[in-house]
């Protein structure tokens, strides 16, 4: 017989339990606490035509400009999302009725077709948060809030985070008060102040100096690819450069360095007057500087923000694969688009909004110990010594079930041995045994089987304390789910 | 400016918030289920090479197969999945490591192209759990239990929903006994078969008489096209006959019949003992002949199923557009499959498991009035009287989020009166008020909303009470999360 090779497509990736049930834990804790705001769901198709869907990804110069595309039945061109922002933007644009304010989030795949590397997929999860109608910067202000308090509610605390906020108006006053246009009012932004906002925007990645350079002539990076920049003058060049060099003080005190700074830029002035409202809500609502500061490289790299941009950044270092600190950057960045909808209506309807970098945070909460190691969904084996006698460990397992226990009925072929390894790969907690002593005496034997486990890796700070504790204990049947409760009990945090 | 419009895809639709929230509410809960029973959860790409996802499809006569197939970056034909259980059985056959059985729950959409009609859509959702692993068809009875656990999790009750059950070896042992070829060990189904199969499958739709014509010569429909038949002779068209009207008596009684039916086709023997099994082991763990049944008229469309196939059908009319009676027919589905994995591995590793029809069960939930009518994620809506005592609003909000109440900030630019109809659309039940007379005494207004909305419908059952209760209340600015929480109580179900 010939077999087929189970190929996988490349830049793609299979989620096994282990990692599907954390990613499933930290979208069910997000999505809490967008609720708790108020945000309403919504789902749109995977596929959209590829003009509704625009082209507004930095990587737009990639293969096929980066989407996945194909002719449906009719040859029209169509494509997978690459964002939930254009859906949106659709969607806002398409139902009259729909409530204004629109908030809505939406957890879904997106799929860019990027060259494949270390944590780098095709396919990813966005959870993004919107609010479309809304032309006061509250709704910044708030997204800015919500960010921290999804963060917060993942178990990254106060001090491991900061929400960076800043305004494109900003950086388009001063470009304009140094003589570059920025754009023309309602229209997209120019060639070259994009190309100087995607200049700031790589800062992390490759510091002053290589943004000095893309500001200008442009830039020789370390594999000799030559990137084009902005053709700023050096006059020009250097008022940016004061302008990122600005340091991150209170609010109110960067409100008033900016505003020397803008000069007479309407446009400038107007971004820091959306940084004053902004503070003013944040500062009302509790968040201090140390949650969410005001920071000048904040900028963004899609196309369509108009005006405050915001991203949440983790504080600690991480040790590479080759052991080498880096920080761990962006897990959480939005911004308001006000002509985004326009394409369609022709008519301003502003819209803002964040999303977030599921899987970034994930590996996050792992460096940061705060995954569990591994999510039985069912933290009870119920195992079967002797398949004779099948309807009493249906028994018990279904009465843990009654009682609001997951328990897993062991229906495999495998050997008792074989059972206990299986209730140790799938993470289980207690195994529920019964022999045919334990039958004859109307008794059930109960092993904790995470103690087992807990105890070969070392864990160090449990290692005592577990050590008192009987790995195995044999108790009477009737008292099969009150004491399956106690040994998970030890366990919950 | 030229605008574009806001198409969507023939076929494909947005979920709005009130169907999107009803629809994650039913997920919830049947993954509830799943992990119940120890299930874990598993993701695949939406994009899988074609091969590796396999024809399979029933209506694999439609343009292009039935699937939306594109060329990847190399060249490669990738198309997105049109079921789950193609995907799993490549990652069954990937990872040596898989604890087994290998027991997950997938909740994705698959893509079909499908001619679009009403209710049928080209992107929808299942949810499928299966285990790989496991030879005995105690898991396929397990599979039984929960899929009527999962409808009653839904509020679907007993007798309202009807688990049946066969098996493929039953049919295939009736094909044998009549000198019909099924299928050489191992292989695929015989054209033939798969024919006779199919024509089984549709008796819901064509009846009886259509059934016989396609077991014959062929049916000519009401359109006027001619299906071709499987070519059976008329003494084998009358056995299928007979065993299709076999009455659905006890399980026991059912496979008294079927021994006699099967004659001596080893096929038609080992599926009548694996009904049997199926039978104690349902009988042990209380599921009655009113939960699960014996049929012999369930075959199951999918061409790769080899033993028991089971499907639930709820039981209650609904009226259709033209106010016609019809069924609902088959909302969850399955069966075993033990040769998939094999197409990879070369050698035979069972499987068996079901599949939910997540919008079929919506449209029946509506249908039986057990979907809330619309679904907030706050109840509460904080409205802003005056824009100048923002602050006043957001630490009222803040508090009832600190509460556990979700609470959303009025923040568009709408007055009073729009707010209100705002806290209306998106299904809020208490506004919270606060004017300058409610400042000044530290008092804050509570209105009920939904009351108001209720009344308006006439909701029989709670006019009268809802008209003794008070609309608005005033009450202490400090007692505002308790008398909050007063009213969501009277709401509580």
């Amino acid at each position: 017989m010939t077999t087929l090779e189970p190929r996988l497509l490349k830049g793609f990736r299979d989620s096994l339990p282990a990692l599907a049930a954390a990613r499933q834990q930290l979208i069910d804790s997000v999505r809490k606490v967008y609720e708790r705001y108020g945000f309403l769901p919504l789902e749109t198709p995977a596929l959209e035509y590829v003009d509704v869907l625009g082209k507004y990804l930095p990587e737009s110069d990639t293969p096929e400009g980066g989407i996945f595309a194909l002719r449906n039945a009719d040859g029209e061109w169509v494509a997978l999302r690459y964002d939930l922002t254009a859906p949106l933007s659709r969607v806002a644009a398409s139902y009259p009725d729909l409530p204004i304010p629109f908030r809505r989030y939406q957890i879904a795949p997106v799929w860019r077709m990027e060259k494949p590397g270390p944590g780098r997929f095709c396919e990813f999860y966005q959870m993004d948060f919107d609010t479309v109608g809304v032309p006061s910067v509250i709704a910044d202000a708030e997204a800015c809030c919500l960010i921290s308090d999804a963060l917060e509610e993942l178990g990254i605390g106060q001090g491991e985070y900061l929400v960076r906020v800043s305004s494109r108006k900003i950086l388009g006053g001063i470009l304009e008060a140094t003589g570059v246009a920025y754009a023309e009012p309602g229209a997209e932004l120019s060639p070259q102040a994009l190309t100087a906002l995607r200049a700031v925007d790589k800062l992390d990645r490759i510091g002053r100096s290589g943004v000095l350079a893309l500001l200008g002539k442009g830039r020789l990076d370390e594999s000799g690819d030559f990137t084009p920049g902005a053709e700023l003058e050096p006059s020009q060049i250097e008022t940016v450069d004061r302008y990122l060099q600005l340091p991150r003080t209170s609010r109110t005190e960067f409100c008033e360095r900016l505003d020397t700074l803008v000069g007479g830029s309407e446009l400038g002035q107007a971004g820091v007057q959306e940084l004053r409202e902004i503070d003013a809500f944040l500062a009302a609502a509790g968040y201090s500087e140390d949650r969410v500061a005001f920071d000048s490289t904040i900028v963004r790299g899609l196309g369509y923000y108009t005006g405050p941009v915001y991203e949440a950044t983790l504080m600690f270092e991480i040790r590479d694969e080759k052991g080498e600190a880096k920080q761990f950057g962006s897990v959480f960045g939005g911004g308001r688009y006000d002509n985004l909808v326009q394409r369609f209506t022709g008519k301003k309807i502003p819209a803002t909004g964040a999303s977030i970098g599921v899987d970034r945070l994930l590996d996050a909460l792992r460096v940061l110990g705060r995954l569990p190691d591994r999510v039985a969904t069912a933290p009870v084996l119920v195992t079967v010594m002797d398949p004779d006698h099948l309807s009493d460990y249906q028994a018990a397992a279904a009465e843990l079930r009654q009682a609001g226990i997951n328990a897993e009925l062991y229906i495999g072929a495998g050997r008792f041995g074989r059972q206990l390894k299986y209730g140790d790969q799938t993470g289980k907690t207690v195994a529920v045994i019964i022999g045919g002593d334990e039958r004859e005496n109307d008794e059930v034997a109960l092993k904790d089987l995470r103690q087992g486990r807990e105890l070969s890796q070392g864990i160090e700070d449990r290692k005592e304390w577990l050590a008192s504790q009987p790995a195995q204990i044999t108790v009477a049947r009737t008292d099969l789910v009150a004491r399956v409760r106690e040994i998970l009990d030890r366990y919950a945090t």
